[in-house]
């Protein structure tokens, strides 16, 4: 097992995995930058190297800075939580090279699912669904109209070198879609320089899930369940759960193996995440393998009761899993709500500034991850958490209220938070019955808040 | 199901027993005292009525005040708590005449209970081991050297009258004995003014083992398994743990069966404690009957993922338990602390008042249950509980690690708590390898402090 361990990360998931170390008697390096002096990660790491400036560049994504310190505090493994360098394959071999472990995958497997071609082609061999389309770009309206009849209307358009929803059209039949490639192109030719478009079966009223993968590196897989993210905002991750309301026994074992399929395809070891659009009839399609430790992992670890921070390490000292898939049990059910510094009255407006009251919830089935209390600053730098709120119930329903009266509970002043949000929300009709797609809080919530 | 209960008790489970009926859809009614204003439990009820002053006497133990709250409030069931009126047999008839569910057992059960000769020879009739010896006073040297030999040696002679350790003298042989009869007689006469003694085996370094009994109103009984409550000073429980390290899965079913078996032989409904002594040949004595919930009830939640005050008021409004004792599984291990404000350097004295920092840990595993927060004032009328601090594991040296790295994450200054002493009993070798007894405090511990 390794003597000591560098985080290179700020925040929550520093302190997880500081906390993780700790429980393993496992001495802790943590990197700041000088905008974080004052974070709880800082505080109970044993030996903390300030890097920089606030800015990211020249603190948490800075590998000369990160690479000097953990060869000057000389641990034997870096973990790279998740955003920064957590899926920069260029990163993991840096470590490699310097003989630091890279808590992760092999830089191999990252750059296999980092690239969206590559990770498709590679998930059609191994048998995986993904989004049925045209692999490149369109010939013609004849291999538009021949495509799309083969795999169902609705289809949607998409410029093959855009993004952001410009050059993209829905089609619901054949005349739509002569329409929809034209405007589709002449959009795209004159948002991108180039009228290439796509085609691809347009997936309506989708839930997000995905499934939690473990893998050691002695070629032993499993999943960890599912869960449901599809409560976003634009394209963001607001509320998570573990299991999901839509998958039944039969489901979340067909879509589990998909998911192991889909780590085995790329020889994965370590923790990672398989992400699916799930539609209205139960067809799921691979849409892409997130590499590292997720920010909802905790609604798996109190489902399962596995402490995946933990797992990560054993795994990356060497250590076979132990277990199989027959092994894990899915208990009851859990629900995350990421505590936001936003305004939501003014369109989710990032709110930093100082913690005054701070009391969060407490009791049984509530955990909080979280480096903020009272009198803290959350800077301005970085992202908008201030904490995860995550609560565990028997089942669905009792997580839920149980987010209910928590959410009740947490006091914070001297800034604006996504808690009024979030219980509009938990409050929901729709979302108290598990309907809900990820379309939810633009159907269902903004209306009430406008 | 009720629609709004009245807590008729202050600080942490009273807040505890709120949340309860938060999850349940249930409204509720605190009372307090002047001096628990600033309570959270206070905070979070729907109604709230001053008692009176501090004093115990006038606020949380004034039966007339209380009844007339839940009268003016219109209440359908009264939780009592623990302490203050719990067990107190009157209270609930009150409650009955009154039309209010008293959410514990029967006055008759707790009556039974409370008497220690009756629950003794009630447990006797039921086949029920208690401590042997002499069922009344020695009628002379002859009885006792004859229930000596019989229950073997060590024992105890013990005023018949008395109390506090006085009148109390062990013996090894029979020379010991006849020698502890005078010696204890003669102590007994002169302190309570009779000379009455009887005999008991003396139970060399037993360990506080107790189970948890869920019974409904309907005849069903299970028991929750046990707590090992040896870590103990001056009486007084400090650390409690489930499941015991020293019950193997045949000890616990037998000893779990003799519980249920007090339980059912006092017609017990709802939650309620068997309290016994294990010695170190596994054998175990009935010692007490708790017909409340206890302080430690959550380590007891975590290992088995009942929420036993929510049994409580579903078995109180008439419900069945739903679950039989092959439905109940042990999960891991739970540790909780008790983190009072006492100053370990100066034999525990009480040290109320102001919260200045105040940050508690969080995490995976991490349960808190308190009624404090930064700026909190703790009075000094009460007990001088702050917090109880609880981790759950996948095992007991996880929970013993995720413990020691929760208390070292705690951090509370303007008073002196026990945490230090805490962290102490969790490094000590003997704790870890889970060998304790109720002198362990005193044997192991006290040494190091002085």
């Amino acid at each position: 097992m390794f003597d000591k361990i560098l985080v290179a990360n700020r925040g929550e998931i520093a302190l997880r995995i500081i906390r993780a170390c700790k429980e393993l008697g496992i001495k802790t390096v943590a990197v700041y930058s000088e905008a974080d002096k004052e974070t709880l990660h800082v505080k109970h790491a044993d030996e903390t190297y300030c890097l920089g400036p606030p800015s990211s560049n020249k603190s948490y994504l800075n590998i000369p800075s990160i690479i000097s310190v953990a060869d000057m505090a000389g641990v034997d493994a870096i973990h790279p939580g998740y955003g920064f360098l957590s899926e920069n394959a260029y990163f993991a071999e840096v470590c490699e090279t310097c003989g630091i472990k890279f808590i992760g995958p092999s830089a191999e497997s990252m750059e296999q699912m980092g690239d969206k071609s590559i990770a498709r082609e590679t998930m059609i061999e191994a048998g995986v669904p993904v989004v049925p389309g045209t692999e490149g770009g369109l010939s013609g309206l004849e291999e538009a109209v021949e495509t799309a009849d083969e795999i169902g209307y609705p289809v949607i358009v998409k410029a093959a070198f855009g993004g952001g929803g410009r050059g993209m059209r829905t089609a619901q039949n054949e005349d739509d879609l002569k329409q929809a490639i034209q405007t589709a192109s002449s959009e795209a030719e004159a948002a991108f320089g180039n009228a290439e478009v796509y085609l691809e079966k347009y997936i309506e009223e989708p839930r997000h899930i995905e499934f939690q993968i473990i893998a050691d590196e002695h070629g032993n897989v499993v999943h960890l369940g599912e869960r449901d993210c599809s409560i976003q905002r634009r394209h963001q991750k607001v509320i998570e759960e573990a299991p999901s309301p839509a998958l039944d026994v039969d489901l979340r074992e067909e879509m589990g193996q998909a998911a192991v399929k889909a780590a085995e395809a790329v020889n994965y070891a370590n923790a990672g995440t398989v992400e699916f659009l799930l539609d209205k009839h139960n067809n799921y399609y691979f849409i892409e393998m997130n590499t590292r430790i997720q920010v909802e992992h905790p609604v798996t670890e109190l489902v399962t009761g596995i402490d995946l921070i933990k797992e990560q390490i054993r795994i990356a000292s060497g250590k076979e899993l132990g277990y199989t898939q027959e092994d894990i049990e899915i208990n009851g059910a859990a629900i995350e709500c990421r505590i936001n510094a936003e305004d939501p009255d003014k369109d989710f407006r990032p709110s930093p500034g100082q913690l005054e009251e701070y009391i969060i919830p407490g009791g049984f089935g509530v955990r909080i991850d979280s480096c903020a209390y009272p009198g803290y600053l959350i800077p301005p730098h970085y992202d908008s958490m201030v904490a995860k709120l995550i609560t565990h119930g028997n089942d669905r329903e009792e997580a839920r209220r149980r987010m209910l009266r928590a959410l009740d509970e947490f006091e914070i002043s001297g800034i604006k938070t996504t808690i009024p949000f979030h219980k509009l929300v938990l409050n929901n009709a729709f979302f108290q019955q598990g309907e809900f797609y990820t379309n939810f809080i633009q159907r269902r919530i903004i209306g009430e808040l406008e």
